[in-house]
């Protein structure tokens, strides 16, 4: 099956079952429309990809040599005796179990929610139906959530990225897991309704990953909204629909946009880009950094964290931007504002990160000088016109996993990466503590939604409240071993502020 | 007479003649409560003042030799006749000419703005009556306004900070200018007047500095609104009365806070106290950065511009912070996150960015090693509890202008600059760009709200419209030869934006 | 077999035959007693052994799938009919030759003394045997000496660096190699033996890297030497070998130390390491560099590279340094200078980067905090003390390639890198570029010793003139459209220079 | 007087009476033809210089109220009755007492080492004589030297750059000085002329700085050197005097060369010009340095300097360079290199590091676009040819001190600083640490010089051993709370080092 998703968004329709197509087709149109520069959220997406070709992966997945009985077919059962999961191989829990330990240890935040949650369990009743990518990662949050007193049941949010062994780890240790690395399409949909459709439990609570659990419940069980206290969406594509849906009067219960947050949009942009365009270039190009004349279109978060990162290193960057504000701060950064076209003869790396499509058309690949590099940290496939390079004229030739050389008669060679999908996505790793700041956002979310008065959220979308979001960065600065200083009850009166927060007002930019 | 104002606001209270005290005694309260960490707008506040003392000012301004007779005696007359002004001598016009010139040479904004202007002139009408500081940055946007247009008349905002060659030169081409260096307080309420109460002439529009102007207008002349279709003001002060004005239902023209514009927060702020923190400690200190250790409270706009340049400089940096968020943020951007108490003893520099009082203690300074240096880059003089050194057993000693030794008993001593207030006001200046970027939001403010619709604006306060923000940036592009891309119509179809902006939602955090 | 060599020096003595044994353990203790920082050198070393498990190796080389078969005992010819060498698989040529064409992308310098060579063949007559990694980057090497008018004959100098497909590609083209992956220690010297032992052929240059292929030929055919005008050297380890030879009076040909030029010092150190810190630790551990706080032992240029790197990444740097003059240094650059035990139990992150032994010891690692990551990017594997950690009470995990959990009795872990060895030369590439670099030097120095009138070298070891370290450097800078300035005659004169250099005296730093 | 010197160098010939002139000028033909860089040691001289036009300067120095009577017809006694000196006015002593101490506290060094000087007196029977610049921090070298247990008498170096309040201060303490601001010629051979023409008291030590003191010595008293042990001498122009006496065979007695040792050249050049750039800039032109293009001709240790803070500042740098492997280190440390030409239409700042001469054309000056500003960071007033700017079409305005327009006929101004001279030493002030590590080299070499045995060094120039470097710089550390770690036995056996160093072999680069 051709991979069509294009990797920083929601799975697409095409997982859907044909009777929902038409519908969805329309939707998507939609997607497209989307102006704004959507997260890096879907990085965690990454893994399971990249952990196939990436020495840095966790090693010594034994897939290939599975079995091919599909665990649909499988009777297994873990040491419990329950056999309420489907997942490719139970046996694999020990190694699983393994890769969460080492994930603990660098998700303080969610272990330390636990600890509070051994004197009151905010979660308790909670029945909270989940689909996310299953990682190690994901695992710790599913067992920090019942720690806090839910139970769950969960499916996976894209056919490719469940670590099996994580799925055969959870299962085992009891949790409904419906999961595994190369689902079909309809294996997809069928896990799904596994987690919604059990006799004697209905959910209360959705935490989404792309919208498609909550899609399906809309069109088969619409009724379990009576029950249901909230959504909690992270995905870009999934927090459009549900602004969709509240635009079209059809939201019927609160959901939480957790994809907004200060916290987790810088760390997915701003410092996770700086280290993971780095990491990418090295690892399909084992590039030298120092001398390189870069052009970055676009100088947003990701384009300021590529910059950053590559000037420190001793390339020289140019930038392409279209608002003058974003312009003006790449000036005042040390960076040369360009067109495209004035410098595309002479870098050696072209970058996008705008959002935007055919930021690079085949116009200027034909004027690249020999040897460019060119990659996507942008958006989509769209930024780059890949297509356009599928002509006779030109010969791809794949020289390492994830690098194409597109060669020209002539035999000026261009190095495509990813063939222009999301080079951090496709090419490097999502470091654990970034997936930690977004899993202790979600969970937060969460307790939120399922102890919130009633009244106080309506059927609508909801941003996390900003004292939450200052909650979750304090979680997470033990790791940095920094210590906060507490306003005085004179200082605070002083400010007009709560000694506990929220600090700022909700324009303030950081 | 004592110099009360606090550096980084408008003029305040004191200048009010007695039959306005009382009203503003209680106003005055509320500006102490003021919870928001203020912007640096004022900085060009400093310009009088500190040019008397630094090397870098400009030059040989001759008022010390001057005679003593004040500016309100004199018959003084521009070589056309003219003796509609009041300022210090009319001859200092040719050397105040050179600085006005010197500064168009840094203003291309505003020089762009008037080529514009040869065809259209968007303020032909406008009876713009003005309360600033004068310098030859006010008198590049005074020429503008005119050049647009518009009929100005002028007082200053601050008694000190007028440079009379600047005054002279505007009083010789035909500016009716009211102002002069070292006003009595009832200089400054007659100079206001002046510009105010003319015959046959009547403002219709108000450019303000703190507020004074329009507060006089509203006491003594409010009939005078009915014809005044806007007030722009730039200080946080200014701004602050007037959004008490507009809850209290008592503003009763549209008004325009520059102050929030994008551009100008972050030129005021980052861009422009990452430079000045190295020009303030250098010019009073002659200090070497390198390895030395600094603790900066506070990690807003301003605490990042002085991290990232005495980082740069090869400093060793703590940081301070009470909002987990910003605490975050410094330590990703490698910095130790401390409590003060944890480096006081080991640090040679304090320096403080909150916007809070007491952030630096009598126990703090007691603490402190022999040599450290203390300053303030935030916000008015309350950082630092500088009161709490005025006692018996401490000695005081001036070493340089700015500069005091504070010496315990044992013979420590601490370098205390410009005894707390701000540093980059006091001991810096402020580069003519970031005037630059100010002048121009004022004169797009001011076209903006003379030439609005009907209805467009309420009797409200309003922040410049995103897209003009934008604009402002668009004009300084050009300094840097720098070069925007424009969007094609699919992409900027695909991105739903209209190709000239504005490209950015309104949360957008830049 | 053991992989018993420290990876950053020479093939060491294990190679030898018996006879020559008892010889060389002496000397081998004599390497051990160096005392000072070697060189980057060997990086090329790591080419072959990381490639088989890092993602960016040059894929899918299809060794596994090979027969068994010696090459020794197989017959192959090229397509010319000749079958002078010996490799492992000729019909791998083709695949050889692309990774030779994409390396000389990035060997501009290679392929510009090609280009002069058209006309002028400065190696005409040169005989030429060789033992060095083979790489694509040797290749290109070989052919350009070609070019340049040489013979050559070429054996590997490490029994596991060679990539096949290039040495395929090689003896496809025409140029006896005696090489192949996977080598025994008789093989070894088989191969060599087949280069020198020839009839009718007898070299008359030595290009050695390590020193083995020199000793073969004191050892078994001294009469050799009489012929032969020159040994180029690159490895620290053959640098020293020649030393010890030249003190003893038994060097009998002028040798090129092309170890110690200024270029190659520069770029295989602080440049190299400045990019390959940040990509072996990526590679292994997916961390967060951000926030991180580090302790970086030894402040020499790989210091001061991974330093520069992890600071501009936003880590929090310490440093430890026995020589206060590199110490004044680390606090000029703003990195705090510590003993190692007062930050030990706080850092996240331990690098060596001292050439000394025992630099983290048990106690150490015992005051470790959890998850602490220890690993070593300065000299062979003493830095760190791993031999400590074998002890019964710790357990061994590993999780990854090059990763190893050593967890405490209370379930503390620590990660070690390559188990101590070099970490950029186990789990990072080495940019073609900075081989680039050390092949041009051999180059020149091979053409400097063939083309010197007598008298010029004696039968001593000679560092590469000042003047060609200057031409090595210039003829890569055309790769960053790099434009030197040229000196005026009158300059020139002033300077006291001549206008081709050298620019510099000897002892100036850099 | 014209002022001649050109500031980076010691007094020049002019000051020689009459006798001394023919030869002098030949020797002074020589110095001009002086190949290397010089270095920034001179930066003292600035002192006085920019004390009195620099906003830093130590303030409110009353020399202009001062009567006319020279000195030299003053009778003046100490307050121990002491009339052996010859300053200005003896009663500013308590004033100059204050600088002593404040100075005292940023050279903990020579504090150090009178600490250990409690014990044992180094220099207990050494009679010093020395000529240098007499400022605050020359009084904490000369105490210093007195409480080691030498006997001293000075005179000033340079005839502006005596801080009279010092010279005061220092005769109060009983020293005999002899010295004042604004000597003329024939005071300043007088002055140095009472320091060595005394009844009773022969020196045997000289601390000479610039040549003049050794040079009246060998002209009047060459008897003297039978007695004396050493010369030391930290000017570059009185180390290439001394060369060339060594070469002439006229050098009588050994000289220590401090100019060339590693601390100093790192803190002269690289350090120091990192942090003085930015500030010369500012103080002359208050301009912002973000987004500014830049181009710095050459890159040795002064432009790396500067490139690296401007670039830290957000300018975009340019470098030029003649020497390839500078030019090479500029491409890896991310500055793009140029030729002047290439970019001089599109600058806002020239820099001049070169050490050369005209490397500024009239003829760039002629394409640099309006107001860019032109310094020179380098060595003496050559690098950019001023004199061509110098003719009837362009009109000069000085607008600030050290600040001059230079104005084309259509009205383009170009800005140049200093006419030309060293920024640093004309619009910037030197860190007393700079200054500390100079004069505790100096403390050091008399010492080393004064104690050594005979035969230790011969009638020649001497370089400080690395040993003593390696302790100047540890002196150094503490202000840092920096702490060196000490190599155990086995470690340093494993080396081959001692445990006190040196720990470096004399070629190496730092």
């Amino acid at each position: 099956m051709e991979e069509k998703w294009d990797g920083n968004e929601g799975t697409s329709a095409f997982h859907m079952p044909d009777w929902m197509q038409i519908q969805f087709a329309d939707q998507k149109q939609e997607f497209n429309k989307r102006p704004t520069k959507i997260g890096r959220r879907s990085l965690s997406r990454s893994i399971s990809q990249s952990s196939t070709d990436s020495y840095s992966s966790a090693a010594s997945y034994t897939d290939s040599s599975d079995d091919e009985t599909s665990p649909r077919d499988k009777q297994q059962k873990n040491s419990k005796g329950s056999s309420d999961f489907c997942v490719k191989n139970i046996k694999q829990a020990e190694f699983g179990r393994r890769e969460i330990e080492i994930a603990e240890q660098e998700m303080p935040a969610l272990m330390a929610l636990r600890k509070r949650a051994q004197g009151e369990k905010p979660l308790a009743g909670a029945k909270i139906v989940g689909c996310t990518h299953i990682t190690a990662q994901t695992a710790v949050l599913m067992e920090t959530l019942g720690a806090l007193g839910a139970q769950c049941r969960w499916a996976a949010c894209n056919i490719y990225s469940t670590l099996n062994e994580v799925a055969a780890a959870l299962a085992e240790s009891g949790f409904p897991v419906f999961a595994w690395k190369g689902e079909s399409e309809d294996d997809f949909w069928w896990c799904i309704d596994r987690c919604v459709n059990v006799e004697g439990w209905q959910p209360n609570m959705i935490l989404d990953d792309g919208g498609d659990l909550t899609h399906w419940i809309y069109k088969k069980y619409p009724n379990m909204f009576k029950k249901i206290k909230g959504i909690v969406e992270e995905s870009v594509t999934g927090v459009h629909r549900l602004y969709q849906l509240s635009k079209a009067g059809k939201l019927c219960v609160p959901a939480m946009n957790v994809n907004d947050s200060v916290t987790k949009q810088k760390f997915d942009n701003l410092y996770c880009c700086r280290e993971s365009i780095l990491d990418g270039l090295k690892r399909t190009t084992d590039m030298m950094f120092g001398g390189k004349q870069v052009v970055v279109c676009g100088y947003g978060e990701v384009g300021k964290g590529c910059c950053a990162a590559l000037k420190a290193m001793g390339s020289i960057v140019y930038v392409t931007e279209i608002d003058p504000i974003c312009a003006l701060q790449a000036c005042m950064d040390g960076f040369r504002l360009v067109k495209l076209n004035e410098v595309i003869r002479q870098v050696d790396i072209v970058i996008t990160c705008t959002g935007n499509k055919n930021v690079v058309t085949r116009e200027h690949l034909d004027r690249m000088k020999n040897s460019c590099i060119v990659c996507n940290m942008g958006h989509s496939n769209t930024e780059i016109d890949v297509a356009s390079l599928r002509t006779p004229e030109l010969t791809w030739e794949r020289v390492r996993s994830q690098v194409d050389h597109v060669i020209w008669p002539d035999g000026k060679r261009i190095v495509l990466l990813a063939e222009g999908r999301l080079l951090n996505l496709s090419c490097s790793t999502v470091p654990t503590f970034v997936l930690s700041i977004t899993a202790t956002t979600q969970a937060l979310a969460l307790i939120e939604l399922y102890n919130a008065p009633e009244g106080r959220y309506k059927q609508d979308v909801y941003l996390l409240p900003k004292k939450m979001d200052e909650y979750v960065a304090s979680l997470h600065l033990p790791t940095f071993d920094a210590h906060l200083t507490e306003l005085t009850d004179e200082q605070a009166k002083y400010l007009g502020l709560n000694k506990n927060g929220p600090f700022k007002p909700n324009y303030y930019r950081y």
